[in-house]
């Protein structure tokens, strides 16, 4: 057994049951904040949490404070202009899954990123349009101002064109939206988001990205596509594209394939050639100058029929207010716009800020965004979260801080104010392929798939459900599916748990699954029950079914049957029928017994055996006069191992209670080992223990109950292996660290360790 | 240390890592089963399996065969007879809250009574109305068909009377619900009434309670209503009752209030001698037939305007065909009676079935109450579950089968087709009287939420939630709402576990937080952070800043500070600037050095430290060259103690991989320990392990993993205890079991052990 020259594990100290550990080990008094406490402390105000709190309220102050503007600047300058151009470009092409006229996107692409400079905690993000948002701000676009079919229902729309009613449900919604956001970063619950995992967050932006792709095939194709909202919204829509199919304007496909082979390809060129070239070649940009110029010189719109961005005002419009009716209409969509631009801005900022080393606060991004909304939408922007592609720009043409930011917005400005005619003739188709050129990233979280499937199917059913119901049935709902379903697994995982029974490696502390090895014996009498996983209300069940396996019979059942047996026993005394005598039961008559006889007032049967009046104990696994049976019981100890049970709750307590009285009852002793202290102590607290459960059955580890139990039964140590069912002898390592100890005075020298 | 006389723990072993423990000890291979191979199995067909299906399928053929005639037959008629007089009257009731003409509720107490005798396996419980569901039932009628305003757009409707439009309604949901609980059951999903837990259903049954109060209040005064349905409905429902409160009938309201106290009174004489009593009083049915009977003699209904039941046509209707419409319209409602139908049944049932100990099976259940429901509803009943206080009357008063059932069922087949014309004078009022002073038992709920309170926030939280959710959002939100609190509860309760620091109680194994005692040691430069939970997408932020906190530093600013150090002393080196002498570094210029010039290339700086064409590696502790000036770092290992973590998900697979090369990467060897063998197997599954994260890392016990530091680490056996910094020397208890073991060749021998 003993590998010659091997480390040596070696321990000798005193057996400790919870009790006598605790008596021993004085613990020191921690006081504990109570509700009230929490409270207090979180409204306690002196001029130091004041300054901390404007600080963290203005982040502005404190990255301006450390603004080094020789190295930082130029990289400042440099980014921003680059970010501005493509801001442009994505402002305009993602207003296009808005449904709402393309110049608001300029305005999303401005208001927002001013907001967002003086309040926000990241310095690498270029806050602005995010496609799925603008998808979803579509949906509900379309479904209260359908292109086709009445209005809703709404006071404020009577008198405004229909644009100005799409505008007017965008930017209520936005507001809303921007209200929920504030409200959650005042209320400090930033951290929701963390129920967003990974999986869930890919197979949702998956989805967005094969809606976003359906969305944008009409641009593409040059067709006029109603809109379509609700469930199997995709579905309808992908009916009318091909019904009309043969009606596509070719020279609309030629446009979009070309920019979008052009722009797939520099694309490439830029992620292969990244660390040589100082700025990534903004190729979307110089495509959609080169395919406006081209546009405008062969006037395709008039030539070609194809559908162009159009006049685009120059210059702001006034703030708008939003309408009270529209948030009822659309409170149900505001949540998940708020949750989801969030969380995607703040996982995008959360990977620069550990790129660069500094801290983002979630509840004061939250405030952020909260603010930026509100503030975009009164004057008419839609929903502004975080593009990654933009971002990235922002990020590697070497922005440092939201100064960059701030200058993309003065580019967006510029084009809004002075240069914004010169988009007029540019063809939507081109828009169009912008945006489906950009999806390529999200398309390709297809391939986790696969890898999910082999790892985990948890995991991968979590992002499965999740892409499919938000394809199927919109992304809201989708998303609500994804995250049900995740909760869910959670407690799936946590509720069926691998239940396992415990064996001994001879001669050491050592307890593993007795299913796994052969050279591993159980004592005689002794169970020992692992219980992997916290126990509440959904696997109590579970594992007292379980535990009931394991020891091998039902302990109410057995307690019952004995009770009767006392009945009948106590009856046959009482006429006389049986007699005691100091060598046993003597039988004197030998009439049949009915059973059912003693079958009345069921629930006394569940109360303890009680011996009162009857000369002796009975032995029940002996012989029982009369021909009573019972059924044999083997087991005198049952350890319970609760090293990885984390938690408990009430229902758990009380069902962990009643099974363990049933086990007491018919006499196995129950021991608790490696308890958490927390849950000791809430089982104090909640009146855990009495007469019959107490605090004593607690031990701290599994083989100090185990060698407690040696003591108590040494007929135990005569062991059987579990397999071979040979009781096997020992040979003692160690003279003074031997195994199962053994001073009890008198005790058999000859006891086979 | 020792206490005299006290009982010994010694052991004494070969040390173990996983690896090493795995070498010596052989697993049994032991062959999983495949997804394939469960489905294999599952569809394997042989005699046996047949038989089994088909008794399990019918368990009538199981206990009909066993039925003792002579004990059983007439406790199963009197017990028959009761409950039959009980069903007939609950019909009647109960129908009042389905919103339906109060025959139908005997219909309710007839076919599903019969469908269930074959198919159910309780042998106990009252099949038949129950009055949260009948409830339910009437918010879908009322709302699809209202009694002032246009019903619901349904083709079927035509030419229906507004009873007839509500029957099919109520006929068509059950309908629907039946074949929800039946596919359930096939698909042996009866699990899922697990996630109901006692504090869900007692909140909620609490709620529909007050909502079944609220209900019946108008016909307690003797008011006309109408039905509201929806959110808030409670509140729409009291506004329109006090309105009009001037108007209440007196009449009705004494009938009701002497109704109300003598039942009462009588009930709580039954239950005081309950065990003297041979059956409990009938004093509902007494009533009943009082109330009958007074108001036909002095024509209650004409003399004082009261609302009788009315004509109850006698026979049975032929049966009737459910309306798809209806069924999309109240698929959402559907869904909420089919869980809750099922929910309370089968824990009624379980309470039985445990009393008399025979084995009830959820997934026979389902199917049992789905053919109930289904075969009812063809022939007009509502939907059927069991109601409490008739599953009471039809155990206390000695039905030991079904064969009870099946008796009363007969009974309310009597009072339909011969004496149900003697009902007709009833007042509504007896009927709302009897259904309010049912509800005692549930409303009595309100009691368990102080308890819960002090024990357990949780749960109380769960409870209030589903309560008042249900009150004001309606029954079915209220289900859901309740619902996703309580999933949400869990994972929040495995989300926020405690993590603390584990110190070593000198010359033991036994390790506790160190912060709980004062006589801890941490031996200097060892940590070990017990992780006490799963680790999953949620909580593994969560964990990856307590453990940066509990090692005092951030690993990767550490590792990018050297990193940067490192590019620095190799620029020196190149350039001249630095020389190395087998002394040390030598300074040769004394340029300040700008940091900011390394910052490029960023994600270099988190690859490990690379000291390849540096003359010898630079102790990072010790003083730098140029006044470089680098984190110290005072750890050397770290030990996270694993027992405790049931799963880990690929999330936390992923992030737990990254924290733990950073860690590795500024030199701080790592050893995980306790960890279970099925997440040491998906680990090595998932391809945790690199040349970084090697297995090696893994320990059997955290004192395996202390002694091995310690062997490798001998001036950390030099110890500080935690809090006094003084450093303790040893007394060696065991001269061979003693702690540090130290069998190193040349070893200090006077290594203060």
């Amino acid at each position: 057994m003993m590998r010659p020259g091997a480390k040596q594990y070696a321990v000798s100290r005193p057996l400790y049951s919870e009790e006598s550990f605790a008596e021993e080990h004085q613990k020191v008094y921690r006081q504990r904040k109570s509700m009230l406490d929490h409270v207090k402390q979180y409204f306690t105000c002196d001029a130091k949490r004041a300054k901390n709190a404007a600080l963290s309220l203005l982040p502005i102050i404190g990255w301006l404070r450390i603004y080094q503007v020789k190295e930082w600047l130029v990289g400042d300058i440099v980014s921003g202009v680059s970010t501005g151009l493509v801001a442009v470009l994505q402002g305009l092409a993602y207003c296009l899954l808005a449904s709402l006229p393309p110049w608001y996107g300029l305005f999303s692409a401005f208001f927002p990123v001013v907001a967002y400079f003086f309040l926000g905690t990241s310095r690498h993000i270029s806050v602005g349009p995010f496609p799925v948002l603008s998808l979803m701000i579509g949906s509900v676009v379309t479904r209260l101002v359908p292109e086709d079919g009445p209005v809703a229902n709404i006071t404020g729309f009577e008198g405004l064109s229909m644009d100005d009613q799409r505008v007017l449900v965008a930017s209520s919604v936005t507001f809303l939206a921007g209200i929920m956001q504030l409200a959650m970063g005042v209320l400090q619950v930033g951290f929701v988001v963390m129920y967003l995992s990974d999986n869930l967050v890919s197979g949702f932006t998956t989805a967005a990205a094969i809606h976003i792709l359906v969305s944008q095939l009409k641009f593409v194709l040059g067709l006029q596509v109603p809109g379509f909202s609700g469930p199997l919204a995709i579905i309808y829509t992908l009916e009318s594209i091909f019904t009309q199919i043969t009606s596509s304007n070719v020279c609309d496909i030629v446009i979009a394939l070309i920019i979008m082979v052009v722009v797939f390809i520099v694309k490439e060129l830029n992620d292969r050639f990244k660390s040589k070239l100082p700025v990534p070649i903004p190729i979307e940009v110089i495509m959609t100058v080169i395919a406006c110029g081209v546009s405008y010189a062969f006037d395709f719109r008039t030539r070609y029929g194809i559908d162009v961005v159009g006049y685009i005002p120059s210059g702001y419009e006034p703030p708008i207010a939003p309408n009270v009716e529209i948030f009822q209409a659309t409170a149900m969509d505001a949540f998940p716009m708020a949750i989801v631009g969030f969380a995607v801005a703040f996982s995008v900022a959360k990977v620069y800020s550990v790129k660069h080393d500094y801290t983002i606060d979630g509840n004061q991004e939250l405030i952020a965004f909260g603010v930026s909304n509100i503030f975009g939408a009164s004057f008419r922007s839609f929903a502004a979260s975080t593009a990654l592609s933009r971002s990235a720009v922002q990020e590697s043409t070497g922005g440092k801080t939201q100064i960059a930011g701030l200058l993309s917005a003065v580019i967006v400005m510029i084009v809004t104010l002075a240069i914004g005619f010169l988009l007029d003739p540019l063809p939507k188709s081109v828009l169009g392929a912008v945006v489906v050129i950009n999806l390529k990233g999200m398309l390709m979280q297809v391939r986790e798939v696969p890898y999910l499937w082999r790892r985990d199917k948890h995991d991968c059913m979590i992002w499965l459900v999740t892409c499919v119901g938000a394809i199927l049935l919109g992304l809201d709902i989708g998303l609500a599916v994804g995250l049900g379903v995740e909760l869910i697994s959670v407690v799936l995982r946590v509720q069926f748990p691998r239940c396992s029974v415990l064996a001994n490696f001879m001669g050491t502390d050592i307890y593993k699954d007795r299913k796994d090895y052969i050279n591993v014996i159980e004592p005689e009498g002794v169970k020992i029950f692992r219980i992997p996983s916290p126990i509440f209300f959904a696997n109590i069940d579970f594992f007292k079914r379980k535990l009931v396996e394991a020891v091998g019979f039902s302990p109410l059942r057995v307690l019952r049957k004995r009770n009767k047996a006392l009945r009948m026993i106590r009856k046959m005394l009482k006429k006389g029928d049986l007699q005691w005598s100091p060598k046993g039961y003597l039988n004197t008559s030998f009439g049949s017994i009915d059973e059912k006889e003693y079958d009345s007032n069921l629930e006394e049967l569940d109360l303890p055996t009680d011996f009162k009046d009857l000369p002796v104990r009975i032995d029940w696994n002996a012989e029982l006069p009369a021909n009573i049976i019972v059924p044999r019981v083997d087991l005198h100890s049952l350890i319970l191992d609760f090293a990885a049970v984390s938690f408990l709750d009430i229902s758990a307590l009380k069902e962990l209670k009643t099974i363990l009285k049933e086990l007491i009852r018919v006499e196995v002793q129950i021991y608790i080992v490696a308890c958490d202290q927390y849950i000791l102590e809430k089982l104090h607290h909640c009146c855990f223990f009495d007469d019959e459960v107490q605090p004593s059955i607690f031990f701290l580890t599994l083989h100090d109950a185990m060698l407690h139990i040696m003591e108590k039964h040494p007929q135990s140590a005569e062991r059987k292996s579990n397999y071979d069912k040979i009781s096997t002898s020992f040979t003692v390592h160690n003279p003074e660290g031997n195994f199962w100890r053994n001073d009890r005075k008198g005790s058999d020298p000859e006891c086979k360790l």
